[in-house]
């Protein structure tokens, strides 16, 4: 069987207007700690569910999106958004109030940087002229949901993730100005027949190698390019494996890499086994941390590769695996 | 507060190359039985489980686009997918194998509009020359996942309406030839406070008027421009209102009027209450009936409306109510 090659989409005037992030308190106990627009100390915000807290979380990271570009809800045209909850609840109920068109989607954590390709894609090509990506995860939601109840209180494995209780959310228009988005590549679903829900940076390592050597090819760009290749939330397990992966082509990525999963916590002091996890957990590290040093100039191009695990409590009951897809944005200070 | 009024995408040259339906027994003893491209007698198609099975619906669909434009995995640029089921397994499992790239997107029975939108803006942008939208449902897959296992044996109510098992998928690229997508308007989330599970319908009408007024603003149009305006799965009961809402601004709609919720099954001889829903009901009457009639000429402009139930059981047993969207697509012969 022949494999598409698919196309790396290339873009000359989106940029990102406006970012911010919500953190909860252990994200704010992390390294970046400082570096977010608002911690949430108690892990319901003071709603009645962690549902409502998630969605209130991404309410937040838009809100504080729209402050900062100093705009009302009724200027932005599109809002592209998703999450991990069933039905994606985090972003439906937490951007309804706003009333702005909106896109639904699905990468699981790999959703904020498909987010961010599908805004820069349709401000660049002038169907709209802004566009917010946002996303949220929630360590409560997704325990439940994924796994255990916490309330049962289960033993973690060594190579679960710590799924972090984050949102992210960003502005696509064309001020002219730094971060720019130049470039991006869709990622295909890639299944290396992983059926641990408490292993999913092996279930994505081959989706992220995988798009970013098509992103590499199709920019004629190699790893030495980029300041920084900044993959989603491969843990420690999944960034292990993607080096493995490209070493086997006499590429080494290892020296350009990090992972926002493992930079989102302190591993010392922090329990988190493998490092974080969850759509929040890229999308908050990028909005908090990464964009900031784009925009002024500290970082010159780097390549964003959000990863996703795209699975189901109910097809892993049934004995059925764990697929994964990355996409990549790439993000220029010029 | 000031609401966004959005933008209608506008396109010049992408067209459907090929389409589609797979549908199961009820689906092809219903009064469009016969225009379908395949029919899987039994619920399982032979697969293990339900899920699996859904997974199997949106796989043949995808293979019969494929085989009927002549075309092999490798050519095709884009898969824009989703479902109803948690993470979007039938996406998900039914079309990893083609390893095309891959957009997951979530709207529930929105789903298809939301993926011929994607599919031709990208496609008109020159992004990708080819891009396949696809979904799926499965009656005994969302009855498990939204309500109760089938196995309860639990009384459905008059307003409930009945999952179409079926999938939808067409190839969006640009021949020349018709069926042309020539716009598109994405929909705003709208609550209108329904908690009902077993009442999507009234859940769904008002984005459906919120996005058709819109779109007809946008595009100067009015009802009688469009041979038929059809709309997802209102069925019965969100028809009716949708009728309401727009006789309030002296509109008649009803005269031009189709809902696929209410034409799918053959509701004096089939028991299912309100009409049928689902991503695969208006997916596999598009692909399946629709699209035919605008290529031969039959139909000159159509408008599809395609609505979506943004629910979660987890949300509604909270408490919470069910958000409705509808995204439209404007399709025509010339």
């Amino acid at each position: 069987m022949k494999y598409c090659e698919g196309k790396t989409f290339c873009f000359r005037k989106p940029s990102v207007l406006s970012y911010a992030a919500v953190v909860g308190k252990a994200e704010n106990e992390g390294p970046y700690g400082g570096e977010f627009d608002e911690v949430v100390e108690d892990n319901k915000g003071g709603e009645d569910t962690w549902e409502q807290s998630e969605s209130l979380f991404q309410n937040k990271a838009v809100g504080h999106v729209l402050r900062k570009a100093d705009l009302t809800p009724d200027k932005i045209d599109l809002l592209v958004a998703g999450d991990l909850l069933n039905q994606c609840v985090g972003s439906t109920y937490g951007l309804k109030e706003f009333y702005i068109p909106y896109l639904g989607i699905y990468g699981a954590c790999s959703t904020f940087a498909e987010g961010l390709l599908l805004s820069a894609a349709l401000v660049n090509a002038g169907y709209v002229d802004t566009a917010i990506a946002s996303t949220s995860s929630h360590f409560s939601t997704a325990e439940r949901q994924f796994r255990f109840p916490l309330n049962y209180g289960g033993v973690r494995t060594p190579t679960a993730q710590w799924t972090a209780t984050a949102a992210g959310a960003a502005l696509v228009g064309s001020s002219g100005k730094p971060p720019f988005i130049r470039a991006a590549t869709v990622g295909k679903i890639q299944d290396m027949g992983i059926n641990d829900l408490n292993n999913m940076g092996a279930a994505m390592a081959g989706a992220a190698y995988d798009t970013l050597s098509r992103h590499f090819k199709h920019r004629a760009s190699h790893p030495e390019d980029y300041d920084l290749i900044i993959t989603g939330d491969l843990g420690q397990v999944g960034s292990d494996l993607l080096y493995d992966l490209f070493s086997r082509d006499g590429v080494d990525i290892q020296k350009y890499h990090k992972d926002c999963g493992l930079m989102i916590y302190d591993r010392d002091k922090q329990d988190v086994h493998a490092g974080g996890s969850g759509c929040g957990c890229s999308a908050s590290m990028m909005c908090g941390h990464f964009f900031k040093r784009v925009q002024s100039g500290e970082l010159k191009r780097i390549l964003y590769c959000a990863t996703g695990a795209l699975m189901s409590p109910t097809v892993v009951q049934q004995g059925g695996s764990i697929p994964g897809i990355a996409h990549c944005v790439e993000i220029t200070a010029e």
